[in-house]
């Protein structure tokens, strides 16, 4: 049975504290949240509004925003614990050495309206020992989460890969959006196509899934959507990433 | 009970066929194919290969590239039966006029090696006249699909959107797959981020899905991000995506 605190009740927060609250391998200590508390299905009573009150446990995860992270780990009042954030490119020896310091950075997109299953979910660990990475993939575990150790680096490499993968793609479902609202066609129509193309990488790789005009290198089509797209940074946009993958 | 015939077997023929001739409520009556006869699981006796062959169908539904569209529409043995083509971005009125003419355009990314259930999948069709409208209609529910009476300008749009929501995000798929192999990251790490941005979007609006460095403006980290990426290509497309987030 591992224990856990959680510090920052923002977007990741909250998914984990709830997370750990429902598993039988995890015991959730605390929540600190700076702020009034929220409407939550947890109990009250773990609630904090003071680090001062914070209470021995195994791991603090400090999940806040990334540039809030370092002003909250050199406010915390104990030393020689386990402390880590969520963060996917704060380095961990951001952390003031006071505490033993680590990552966890579960990889999904958090929003506060949407809950997420850990299970089955890469989280990502690092820490300056094995003792310490082992607490993380006991904690990972408890949430049936699939572990993998990084370094700092790789961690790095990981972020700039998720912010295309999820990022830049939810921006590409935006630009069809505008485009359909623009032309009075429901964005709805679109979301057997959406969830396709996600579902293909499954079973594909990116390179074999890639379909469409730039692939193809179909002239007359794509000099037909350039005519049709009247915006100046969506047309940029659309000769940049045709060019991207004629290129390979 | 609707009759079919699919002209061209590429990765559109090849679904379009197997569905209707699973269908209750259609015919498929033949399938032409220029090339050999490739493995399939349907009737070897489907098959022809030269359109001089083909018999009286509702519907002919031509589904080879768009550029060859024309040509084989051109060489049809008949007049006055309905023609149509499965093409996002191709006017219908490019079918010479021997024919009556239309559009069956299923909005999928379809590929050889994954089977595609038309179940629910936007079909969206273009005719002449309502009799043909109501022809392509009932092909549409023989598939079970949700059908669409659309212009060729709103097709036109489609297609561009759908450029952005399949194509482009399956190359920022690809291109998180490049940074991970550098960086000896297993791809499928990034699967359940990949599902879970896409099933977002059954329930909130791109917008309102929108997360990561360049929407909450975290400057910090973008600069990390464009310091770590050292693809000119790949840094160009990060800085551009990042501007077109943030500019809405």
């Amino acid at each position: 049975m591992i224990s856990v605190s959680i510090i920052g009740y923002g977007n990741v927060g909250q998914q984990l504290a709830h997370s750990f609250h429902s598993s039988e391998n995890a015991n959730l200590v605390q929540v600190y949240n700076r702020s009034q508390i929220l409407p939550s299905s947890l109990p009250s009573e773990l609630f904090i509004n003071d680090l001062g009150q914070l209470k021995p446990a195994d791991i603090y995860i400090i999940s806040v925003s990334d540039r809030s992270v370092v002003e909250i780990a050199s406010k915390l009042p104990f030393t020689d614990r386990l402390v880590v954030h969520t963060a996917g490119s704060l380095v961990f020896d951001a952390l003031p050495d006071t505490n033993r310091r680590g990552v966890f950075y579960p990889l999904q997109t958090f929003s506060r309206s949407k809950s997420v299953d850990f299970s089955g979910l890469p989280v990502f660990v690092e820490a300056e020992n094995e003792a310490d990475i082992a607490l993380l993939e006991s904690a990972a575990k408890a949430l049936k989460a699939r572990v993998f150790e990084i370094d700092t680096n790789q961690r790095k490499a990981l972020h700039v890969s998720a912010v295309f993968a999820c990022n830049f793609s939810n921006h590409m479902y935006k630009i069809a959006d505008d485009i359909c609202k623009a032309n009075n066609i429901p964005f709805d129509a679109l979301h057997p196509l959406i969830l396709e193309t996600a579902q293909k990488i499954m079973s594909l790789s990116p390179s074999e899934a890639q379909t469409g005009p730039a692939i193809r290198r179909d002239e007359p089509t794509i000099s037909a959507h350039l005519d049709f797209i009247n915006d100046a940074s969506k047309k940029e946009l659309y000769e940049l990433l045709t060019r991207s993958i004629q290129n390979g």
